[in-house]
């Protein structure tokens, strides 16, 4: 069996990781039992909620023990196989975790179709960045065309997807990014009606401007002082879907959240949206999502960083923005 | 026409109410139109939602003007009718505000049956209060038996009636109160499993020893420390329905929220909740708690004031947790 590099965690983060919290380490790959497969991981994604899991206990799923390989979702390709459905050379997905070699079962490992996109597509489109703002959107935000939807970190992996969703479906689409670059992207290519740089110093006035009849939905990645800002303009009835906070999530101590007597007089529902609870949706989710990327309809981008043992650092960079596209790390090709 | 006492508003409160922000006005009842009705106010209702009335404009239904007439529910009798269906001595329910003399419609007046109950329930169990616990707590709380629900304000004029539905439906049911008095009437007539004074120095600790399997559903009447309180406890998918507000009514500047990171990682949902919303399931809340009430199977306390010109104090009292049972204001009998 080959040698297999694996990046652990070996500290608790305080705030912002530093590489000093991970660790690259070799250990032999484990010999198979029936039902498993070997997979050589090509691509990794890299998503926010990996910081949460780097605190141990409470979060959507069991934390990391120190030690832990770093958890993480895989495309790659078969070597080795004791799984009847499975045969050296079909490309899959699943939980490769960050590492050269995974062992995987099935479920939750399934076979991809690398003739429908290309590889990196299964962990955008079609991925998680894909299902959790599909379904996020189409099913927990009850959009109608005509609303008004902000979305925040409008040009990131899940933001994205849900700018292009609901301008399909008709709505006012006003996005928040961090720079004039992406917010010219949003706007160009994503088809964001408009899209405001948080970094701007009149930041709260030109998210008002770009909202004359208020905000009925925000689907929220950031928190902090960005929801902050969108707060005040919520309509009566308005939904807030609570994705992500990625603003919060190097934060050490609570975040003071805002105020709820506006919650109330708004008559506003806020949820928290793991999409986790949502897995029986995932196999529509990712039908729906592949016909509008073959038919054009939604676009995507992706930021690759070389070489497992840079992942770390990439990690970091996309916890503070500045990844610019879907972060991966392409393991092997 | 007979001379009109009114309470009006004749400054904007900063933070608690004072008495030199009302003054009680004469003026003579107007003539009446055809489809009106004169109506001797007996009983008002005080409510904490009059209190963001008084800032003027955004709040659940439009703000007081300086010089208007106080907001509020009362029952009174019929002295003179315009109207084919109400005649001199009927019992009705209205829109009466503070004031001795009322000029009502219908709808929104309709008549009581004062047979039935006292009149004081149409302004408890059978109004506002009732149809606010009614509808909030069944309808949109989702309740499931087993679960635990954990009701501020527990023995207050809608907390009271959670509470005893919540019992009633198999919930295990936790309040939180102001006092060893309005706690030991919480769990000796209300039903409470537990209610927890919130004045206690281990306020927080005995929340939690009452809820050792977390919190599911959390009707909150109060915010401010109390939700703070509660919301550590709150178990995944547990839901947050926001009636109230009453800590921070008097706040001048915005209260700041619980940490959103436990909203998604619990994947909890808050919602604010305005009755006003939910009128046209009014009539069947209205005859359902009727029933119970008959039946004995939900008790209600009132908290009386003799004399329209003692409401300011009455309320402002009630905004400070000073009365035991739901407000109401005897103008005449």
């Amino acid at each position: 069996m080959p040698s297999n590099r694996r990046i652990v965690i070996t500290k608790r983060p305080k705030g912002v990781p530093t590489l000093a919290d991970f660790a690259l380490v070799k250990v032999d790959t484990p010999k198979l039992s029936d039902g498993e497969v070997l997979v050589r991981n090509h691509l990794l994604s890299l998503d926010p909620y990996m910081r949460s899991l780097m605190d141990g206990g409470d979060s959507y799923i069991p934390g990391l023990q120190l030690g832990d390989v770093m958890t993480g979702h895989t495309v790659g390709q078969v070597v080795i196989s004791k799984h009847p459905d499975f045969k050296e050379g079909d490309y899959v997905w699943g939980p490769g975790q960050w590492q050269d070699f995974a062992v995987l079962k099935s479920p939750p490992m399934r076979k991809i179709d690398q003739n429908l996109a290309p590889l990196s597509a299964w962990l955008s489109p079609m991925g998680l960045p894909g299902w959790t703002a599909h379904i996020g959107f189409l099913d927990l935000c009850a959009p109608k065309s005509g609303e008004t939807i902000v979305v925040s970190s409008a040009s990131g992996a899940v933001g994205g997807f849900v700018g292009q969703l609901a301008r399909e479906m008709g709505l006012k689409v006003v996005g928040i990014s961090g720079g004039p670059e992406k917010c010219a992207y949003a706007v160009s290519e994503l088809g964001y009606h408009a899209c405001i740089d948080y970094k701007a110093a009149d930041f709260a006035s030109r998210l008002t401007a770009a909202c004359p009849d208020g905000i009925d939905i925000n689907f929220e990645n950031v928190g902090g002082v960005i929801l902050e800002t969108i707060w005040p303009l919520l309509n009566n009835n308005a939904r807030v879907l609570v994705c992500g906070l990625i603003a919060q999530l190097n934060h050490t101590s609570p975040y003071p959240g805002p105020d709820l007597m506006k919650l109330l007089k708004a008559r506003a529902t806020m949820r928290g949206f793991v999409i986790l609870d949502h897995l029986a949706k995932v196999p529509d989710a990712t039908r729906q999502m592949a016909e509008k990327v073959a038919a054009g309809t939604i676009k995507y981008r992706t930021h690759v960083t070389d070489g497992l043992e840079n992942a770390p650092e990439a990690f970091i960079g996309m916890l503070q923005g500045r990844n610019f596209g879907k972060a991966i790390v392409k393991i092997a090709s």
